[in-house]
């Protein structure tokens, strides 16, 4: 287990050491679970009360927290620190290279150099594994499919043929990338299936959550950009088009041929309709039911989708509805009352 | 790579060829994406404009469209024209018949004729495979499975016990059939499992998309129809009966024993509530929660459902409410103005 | 096939039965399908007559149910009685201990006494298998895992490292326990990942449905309690605390960090968000969307969720909108003419 001072997370992350510098800790955990061997994080008012009520060895915190002389790391850009720490203090357990005997590798595949490839793996025909690539037990790659430099497949992942990842991706346990996109014609009475003979398209630095779907073209690719991140159950039907940057929740969903610009975010369970085109920096909130173009940089929600802000104002007043409609039988029977008053008067005064 | 003439072609799916019949194609594309060696279909105005500006040797176009003399073959239903076309031009890389040495098959299972086994699948005691069925790498056919003449398992499908596949379906890869169905009794304090003894039958030619899961009934088999289709990510709980023709987008789900009738179409995300009926025909739009029995033929939205129409105009409207709620306040105050003015005359000439 | 006399069943259950003790059933099955060697239950007045209608050996029923002279077994939680009577007449199919020769498990991993290991699994370095624990064909068993007495995995499920399992747990296929939690920083325009290095704890009696994915925590476990029972396709964030006995459905999702105290239900396709903590007992309808803390014992619907008695009243007047805003329109002209009609009153009156 490494061991880290705090001079050298400092040195690490670029922050500032306050007290013992020469401090050493060993894990990394939240303040409500630090132990005195622990660096936490400070991210917040509640969290600062919970570090200092805790035995942890040091905190990353802001340049201004009060930390009653507590030894800190002060950043100016804490949550950045987060991933340096946390990859330094628990290194990666990547797969040592190497074929496993228990992996059928077709002949014609390339393999770079230092690749894994785990117990009952399959890569199949003309397929091609860059440098430094991992394919966890289990996996199957197909024909043709191209992993590039140091991208990781996590064990029972599958590709289907003529699937291309960049480099430094991570494809988590269960994702199925290519598989037919849902494509049918209806003919005499019967669904006809269109083949889907094109693949699917992922650039660099990638992440692909557990058990997402991502199918492929019906004649050309699906595309997904660079340094987007998709999570878990996620759906994205066949020839969207993904730009980079793109944040996909969890079982968000995109029906067929939808064009996700680049630094788009989706939060968890979004629907998004086909053929659409949701404009860069966009924003749907979690549940949003996309049903047509959205501007560049709006932000969404609701069903079907409208200004964010607009359905904040309509969801605090909906709930409302039922004295409303009261309010508004009630307001019916005043004013037939006052009709009747008048035209009572106006009838006396013809009189 | 298959190499196709429009003369052939036009023979293949029923067109008639304008233009020179000799060209040949050897892919298929997109209208915006078409190169010069490629077929192309345009079925809208759109296409059109993208086909003429486009290097593509020919399209398949309707028997009305302009076309500046471009070669084409016109078909009154290209739609129906694609799947045979794709087929012709990529035809399907089935794989290879034979079991794989490093798969494991139950003495007892029978295995057809043509029967493809793929590395590190199982299939297990008193399973049946039909002549032409696959099963892909790494699948598990559980005991008892039945599978149908030229039924596909992509690889990673799992079968549990009591598994009967019709002919010629598809099942892709992460698919999980026959799972127990969550059932549970609550008993002194604790939840107590209901076994789920009975399996899942499918009809011929349903295909199951990726990563979608259909429980096993807990006393009688779930049912799935002929020539239903079933996208990703989708759920059918125990004892539902889905009949023919059924089209189930991504992420729909079935709560256990409800009954859709033939020909339904569930879209995306679409939920339905235990033991219903949801009658021949009827369409639910994605999204829509089906919380009570629907009438054949109806076309529905929204939670808890309701007639497409109706949820419109409701959709419609339900983003003016804030100034509805402003709008019934002001008229509140107004009535109570008169109100009192006219009580203030009543009292007037009372005098 | 076990064959059981109504004594036996009656006895196994403790229930009394009416008529002939002696007879014996084979099997059992709803009313509507129950042949003449299979046992029924009649839980309500429909499947009373089913059964009345049916050739069904016998049936389990209430105390009062008037059951024309057939042979029964009267029982006052007849519901109780369904397991015992399934699991019977049912024997659960465990695979044979051993662990298979086609099957790689670490020299460092500890293996208890008739443990099953099948075909293709794998099991890393320090993984710790209980006595009777099955871990089915295909799957994956991570580095440091540990199961409990009687744990099971079903084919192709897969746990990453550090995963943690009570006994007697149930895990369906491709499922994925521990896969990383969805957490990144932006960081000089690019999403930069948090290592996400602590792992999953299951309690004793947990079922995690097909296809269910729970993220491995970020420096602290993501863990379930005891006796719950999570379905199909469910999504379980990083850092999530679910307590015992909670009831999670098919689709369900939980953002990161929230609390769900013990005895919650959350149905099908609820989802929500991170870093909240909804109260014992309390119970999400079908596709709520909780957007904040939710009370003990509160019953809710909607999203954002509101109690479900409002949420029900508002539903029933929704669908009214359309007519509330016409209605509406026509009241601010009729107030009007009323206001014109008194305006000119009051202007003749004071002529």
């Amino acid at each position: 287990m490494p061991r880290l001072t705090l001079d050298e997370i400092a040195a690490l992350t670029g922050g500032r050491v306050e007290g013992d510098g020469s401090r050493a800790v060993t894990g990394a955990a939240p303040p409500h679970a630090a132990g005195p061997d622990d660096l936490t994080f400070v991210f917040n008012e509640r969290a600062l009360g919970e570090f200092l009520a805790s035995p942890a060895a040091a905190a990353i915190v802001s340049e201004s927290a009060q930390v009653n002389g507590r030894a800190v790391i002060r950043h100016a850009h804490g949550t950045s620190a987060m991933p340096k720490v946390l990859a330094a203090l628990y290194p990666d357990q990547r797969p040592e290279p190497g074929v496993h005997p228990a992996a059928v590798v077709h002949p014609s595949a390339r393999v770079g150099a230092r690749v894994h490839v785990g117990p009952y793996a399959v890569v199949e025909k003309d397929a091609a594994l860059g440098d430094d690539v991992v394919v966890g037990a289990g996996c199957y790659v197909g024909a043709r499919c191209t992993l590039g430099e140091g991208t990781r497949l996590h064990p029972q992942s599958v590709l289907y043929a003529d699937v291309r990842l960049g480099k430094a991706c991570v494809v988590h346990s269960g994702v199925v990338l290519g598989a037919d996109g849902f494509g049918f014609v209806r003919s005499e009475g019967r669904h006809v299936k269109i083949p889907q003979v094109a693949g699917v398209v992922l650039g660099d630095d990638v992440e692909i959550g557990a058990n997402t779907c991502i199918d492929r073209g019906t004649m050309t690719p699906t595309r997904i950009g660079t340094n987007t991140k998709i999570d878990n159950l996620a759906q994205v039907g066949h020839n969207c088009e993904i730009g980079d940057r793109v944040i996909v929740c969890g079982q968000a969903a995109l029906a067929g041929s939808t064009i996700i610009e680049d630094d788009v975010t989706l939060a968890g369970a979004v629907g998004a309709a086909g053929h659409l085109t949701i404009g860069r920096g966009a924003v749907a909130v979690a549940g949003t039911g996309i049903t047509s173009d959205v501007e560049p940089g709006a932000r969404i929600a609701g069903y079907p989708h409208a200004p964010l802000e607009q359905w904040r104002r309509v969801s605090a007043v909906v709930r409302h509805l039922p004295e409303m409609k009261a309010e508004l039988r009630r307001l019916g029977q005043r004013v037939a009352e006052l009709e009747a008053e008048i035209r009572a008067t106006g009838a006396a005064e013809s009189e």
